[in-house]
C-alpha cells in the first residue's frame, strides 16, 4: 500500500425513499467521489447526484463482490463511495465492508481513509410514516435465516415479546421464506394481547410505498414482503386516528389538560 | 377548530450535532415554518437556519409545555416546528405530542396538518463513529427512571443481555442518577464475556465528542452521562484497530479472499 495514491472509501447511507431525506454530509461526500459503487434500485433513486461520474451498479445479493470493489479501487487511489439504503450502519454495508478493509490488511492510520455517513434508517422512517410507536424501548430483528440459525432469531424474538419491547421485524418474508413471520406472529401471540397494535410499512418513501395498521391477531402476512418493516407495539402502544403511538409516559405523571390551558410557557424566550 | 386558519405542526429531527447530518427535507420544513419551539440547546446548533423565523426557546424537562404551545400555536394558524435532537420518533417528541394534538381533539382530516420529519438518529450516529457494532440484531433501552419504573428496565436488560443484543444505553447516567448503569453491567456481565466489546459516545458529532472502546469488564462508568450512548457487542462483536465490527455472517459463508482477488465485478455496468 505504499507506493499508492491515498484513496478514501465512505460508505453512505441514503436514507429511504430518494433524495427527500438525504443529509448534508451524504450529498458533500457523493458529490466528492471519483466511484460510486452500489446496488442498481438505489443508485437509481439518487441519479441525479451521479450525472459525470463513475458508476459501478450491482445486482442484489452481490455484498461482498461490492465490498471487494471498493476497497480495490480505494486501494489505488479513487475516491469511492459505496451506497446503502437507509443507514450504512444498520443491517447495513458497514460491516462487510470492514471486515473486508481489514481482510485486505488495512490499519486506519496509513491508506485509505475510511468513513461511515450515517443516514435515516428504515426503523426511523416507517415510524414516522404510522405516528410515534418508537418513543420508548424497542428492538430490530431481522427475520431472514440465510446467515443467521433460525434458532438465535427464535430466542430473540422470545425476548422481545416476553421483556415488553415494541419491535421491528426487518426481512420479514421473501417469495421463499414465508413461515418465519408467521412463527414471529405466534410467539408475540403468547406473550401481548391480540390487539396489540401492528404498522406494516412497505417501501417507505418510494413510488409504491404501503401503510397500513392492523393487530397482532388479524395481521395479513401475506401482504408482507421483503421491502416491508413490521411494528409491533408493547402493551401500551394504542392507535387512534390511523396513527400508531406508544406512551413515553408523560401523561402518567403529568396533567396534560394543565399545559394546554397554561398560558404561554414563561420560560420562553420572547419572539425574535 | 372551525374558524382558525390552517396551521401546521412539524416535528422534526435534527440529527447529531449541527447541520451535517441534516436531511433536506428537515431543511425545507424549518425554512417554511412561521414559528420554531425546541430546547435550548438544540435550537443553537441549527441557528443559521433560524434568522427572521420567531424562535420560542425552552430549557430541558419542559416537553409538555413544548408540545402544549406547539399546538396552540399550530390551532391559530401558524406554521409551527418542533425540533427533536437525533430523530424525533427514537425517544423524541414526536409522541408526547401527538398526545397532546389527541387530548386537544384533533383529527388527521380537519385542522393542523401533521407531519414527523425523521432524522439520523443518536444510534446511527453514534454506530458510525465506532465502526458497525449494528449489523445485526439491536435493542435501544434508556436507563431513566423518571417515567418508566425500574423492575420493568431491568427486565428488558436481561432480555437483551440473554439474547445477545447488540445492546444501545440511552440516559444511562446522570449527577443523581448513578447506580443504574453499574446495575446493567452487572446483569450484562452474567450472560456475556468480560471481554465483551463497548463502544462509549459521548455528544456525537458536537463539539465536545469523546469516543472511547472499551470492554463491559473493564468499562469506567465515571466517564459516562447524559449525553453518553453506551453500545454493547453481541457474542461475536470484535475490535481491531480502534474500530467495532458485530459480522453479520457473510466471512462465515463466504470467502472474503475470493472476493479480494477476483477480476472486477463481471456483473456491474461498465464505467458511464
Amino acid at each position: 500500500m505504499s507506493d499508492v495514491r491515498r484513496g478514501s472509501l465512505s460508505v453512505v447511507g441514503l436514507g429511504p425513499g430518494a433524495l427527500e431525506h438525504l443529509t448534508a454530509r451524504a450529498r458533500e461526500v457523493i458529490a466528492e467521489a471519483s466511484v460510486i459503487i452500489g446496488y442498481k434500485t438505489y443508485l437509481r433513486l439518487v441519479a441525479d447526484l451521479l450525472k459525470g461520474k463513475r458508476v459501478l451498479e450491482s445486482p442484489m445479493r452481490q455484498e461482498l463482490a461490492r465490498c471487494a470493489e471498493a476497497t480495490r479501487l480505494a486501494l489505488v487511489g479513487e475516491r469511492v463511495v459505496l451506497v446503502s439504503s437507509g443507514d450504512a450502519g444498520i443491517y447495513g454495508m458497514a460491516g462487510p465492508l470492514l471486515e473486508m478493509l481489514f481482510h485486505a490488511g488495512w490499519q486506519p492510520d496509513a491508506g485509505i481513509r475510511f468513513e461511515v455517513v450515517p443516514g435515516v434508517t428504515a426503523l426511523s422512517a416507517c415510524a414516522a410514516l404510522v405516528g410515534a410507536p418508537l418513543t420508548h424501548d424497542f428492538c430490530a430483528i431481522s427475520l431472514s435465516d440465510l446467515l443467521t440459525p433460525w434458532p438465535q432469531i427464535e430466542k430473540r424474538l422470545e425476548a422481545a415479546a416476553s421483556a415488553d419491547f415494541v419491535t421491528a421485524l426487518y426481512n420479514p418474508r421473501s417469495g421463499r421464506r414465508t413461515w418465519q413471520i408467521e412463527r414471529a406472529q405466534e410467539i408475540f401471540l403468547r406473550h401481548r394481547s391480540p390487539a396489540t397494535p401492528v404498522g406494516l410499512v412497505t417501501a417507505a418513501c418510494r413510488e409504491h410505498q404501503a401503510i397500513s395498521l392492523t393487530t397482532l391477531a388479524h395481521m395479513d402476512v401475506t401482504t408482507i414482503n421483503m421491502q416491508t418493516t413490521v411494528l409491533i407495539g408493547n402493551h401500551r402502544t394504542f392507535t387512534k386516528h390511523g396513527l400508531m403511538v406508544t406512551p413515553r409516559g408523560y401523561a402518567d405523571k403529568y396533567n396534560l389538560q394543565d399545559h394546554l390551558q397554561a398560558e404561554s410557557d414563561p420560560d420562553a424566550s420572547p419572539p425574535s
